[in-house]
């Protein structure tokens, strides 16, 4: 790990860090955020936004700028889905994370957003990084694809170096040869993120894995590895999706899983993985 | 999933395959294989196999035919390693678990092996794999690490095909650009194949991440992901391990993975994976 | 290929895009772009300058804007540095290409740069892509590491149907397994490019393989695999360099390599791949 | 590279090496294989095999034993496809180079074959390795589509310490996330190769792209990139061929091919590359 100053686990810094939001501590609890791909319609998102809190999450997710391979695609609501976020959290009380994929928005897009969300072809995009560096709002830095270890934590130190101490990891899946899975789950990065940064860690096995079969397994082994969290896609009707359709949980399903977590989290109440101490 | 007939989860197939070696059942029970990479001496291989059967391993492994890069690597004890595990088994009634790798050891191999395991770089070596088809031993193939989904379940096909029903998965990482670990232990895979396939599938954590502080939350992942069983390479004094000494796990640390897998399977006894059913 | 309805070599679009830059034609003539890696001084860039054209560039490279892994690392002189290459147009009539980085630098930036590049880590941000595709200036866009030629093309998809119909591409390595070298070098893309698209496409066997001995190879090999030019780094002293040293190329090895260029172009003109017709 | 003695371009071994096959030199020829990828019938090896080397081929290539996927493919005709391959030398006088899968069948397909070929599956398959090195035959060591350089070299290190100094390196592709081609020829191995290695390289554009169309192109690109030959998969009636279909190229086309890298050749003439002296 060459010259991390901020974001290693060193003399410096001893101590993990806890990202607060609202009454959610990253580093401390385990975090679900679950919502939709994006923001479709108000009431999509908060049809939705009830069912996940009514399940058990801590915080919503949906995108109102959405990176898309092609231009063709739907782009996102732009502002008029982050006025819909906000009803959400006036509705059910959690915290909202949305994506922002330019530094030209990062100041108005804070004022929606209680967690700022850096996409995974955004990691390195350093323009970007220093503009949520200098944000009074925590920041969610997704893996990039093609990202080693090193390289995700010096885009981390990127935003920590402007000021701001308020950094998530989010594991969201490598490029590799496999084609069964949209993308391969590295879940390994987990404890590697914990013995080399102070840092919190969650995993989003949506994004992660593209199928719908294999989130909750992959959810609960992400708690397992030692995550702080995940971040999952549910949207309250999945085959209307305008995105992402084949890996949307349904609410239902949603709910089982969230069950399964806590038996999960209560077991796991027995033993600390090491290099958590 | 292109030509599968006898290894997919189908209409001609559809109870999970449970592969039985003495009391251990491979897709029935979490079987937990321990030992060292390879056998360098009576020594070390019986210290070995008595201090991972005291806290509770089912099944040894131990390599006799070591696949190296280099020719000038150490190659394994050849007949008097498999003479060594033979006595491992005596002295603690552990089956044993051993690599062959040459159609023309098949047979002889057979007579000290209780699974005759296919490593990872034979994983497509067709003549072998037809010569295990053809043997009386269960047979523990390893993922290539190079392969994807559709290819490994074609190389179970082959032994299948050939008249072995004994076949037990092994997922043991996949070759990426992440360098921080050896591989990238890819645990989606054991989902995927549980959809796809009757058969058990197990993880190597070892070799899979090549880093012992991380070998133990993966392995509690792994079993969080719903796999049949880990297997990890155990040395009773890692330091002096003749080949994979970073990955090795000293016993103590060993016997503590065993007491948090135990903790964590009693938690998943309250719910299974839909795909378990 | 989805949905690419500008960049697509269909009968909407039956022949290939020239883009002109000064005197130099893209997708006509051979393009050789050589200079420094950074513009690290005036002295520096004008030296280097006056030796690439003398041994026959036809553009200058150098960046100001560097998106450097480490927010400790050298970052480009901005302003500076693009005043310099500005010296360095004026002393030898070479256009410039420069790399932009955030989307508020685009106008000024475009005032001093002949092309626009658009880095490897930039090629999905979304933003700058449609800024550039604003701008009055050809593009050049680089392929992503970890991106696929459907991918890549979309992306000069943003561009276009932002309006810039001067979009170049370049291949410049994507990310494997393999270490001995920087990226591995696909110079199979400039086929499939050229199959699938009207654009002109260039490679950059600097930052492809990241060695020097092996970048005159790769040089010539992508000359006879089609591409329509190539971008080479080269520092008047390569030891000095500050980013990107064990690539830089030396001008008297660059003025070799120019010549055996010459002397495969020539031979060349003996025969057109069929796609290029 | 660790432990490389035998294959090392290094004071033990300073000049390069020749490998005879007949009146074929590789090395220090520019060798040209074709044929089918697998022999189907004497009527379709015979006639390809005249059409080759009516078009100038060095040598023929065709397969009696198949490495394939799915143990439902067709498995070669085995030594009935021997047979019509030395039928296929009497009638054309190209020397025959065909895969060995089998350390048992080492000893006898040598009575067939003029060079033994190791396939990308089995190039990490030790006991095959040491077999052909201790055969008489020259042995065409193919690239693991999962290996680097250094893995890759230590296989002919195998070869090479059992006693067999006639080893060529051919490169085919490696595994990477782009799934336009098949796999990714990696053209940047061949400078890699001769800078390290003493032994020939040559380069299987057939298998490295999977793309009729785009052979053409990456075989020049091959021979500027200072490869000592290429391996082309050429079968008489493409759209029967039984195997790799989309890669087979018709004998007209082989002939156009010819025709360029003769016109390269000679321009290539006027200068070797660097590391060729």
């Amino acid at each position: 790990m060459n010259a991390l100053r901020l974001a290693s686990l060193n003399e410096n810094h001893l101590a993990r860090t806890i990202v607060s939001v609202g009454d959610v501590r990253f580093g401390q609890d385990f975090v679900v955020i679950a919502g939709p791909c994006s923001v479709e319609s108000e009431e999509q998102t908060l049809k939705t936004a009830r069912e996940v809190k009514a399940a058990g999450a801590h915080m919503l997710r949906g995108g109102a700028f959405k990176p898309r391979t092609s231009p063709y695609d739907f782009q996102g609501l732009g502002l008029q889905g982050l006025k819909i976020l906000e009803k959400a959290r006036q509705a059910t009380g959690l915290p909202i994370v949305t994506e922002v994929t330019d530094p030209r928005d990062v100041s108005w897009v804070s004022e929606y957003a209680d967690v700022l969300q850096i996409g995974t072809r955004n990691m390195q995009n350093f323009s970007l990084l220093k503009e949520v560096g200098k944000a009074d709002r925590p920041v969610l830095l997704k893996r990039g694809m093609y990202s080693t270890l090193n390289e995700w934590l010096n885009c981390a130190e990127y935003i920590l170096a402007a000021g701001n101490p308020d950094v998530i990891l989010c594991e969201r899946g490598i490029r590799t040869f496999e084609t069964y899975t949209r993308n391969t789950l590295d879940l390994s990065i987990v404890p590697c993120v914990k013995e080399t940064s102070h840092l919190p860690v969650i995993v989003d096995p949506s994004h992660g894995t593209g199928r719908l079969s294999i989130i909750e397994p992959m959810s609960l082994a992400a708690m397992a590895a030692g995550a702080d969290g995940i971040m999952v896609e549910v949207h309250c009707r999945p085959a209307e999706a305008v995105c992402d359709r084949d890996q949307a949980m349904p609410p239902k399903m949603f709910g089982g899983l969230m069950k399964k977590l806590n038996l999960l989290r209560s077991s796991m109440g027995g033993f600390n993985h090491e290099f958590m101490h």
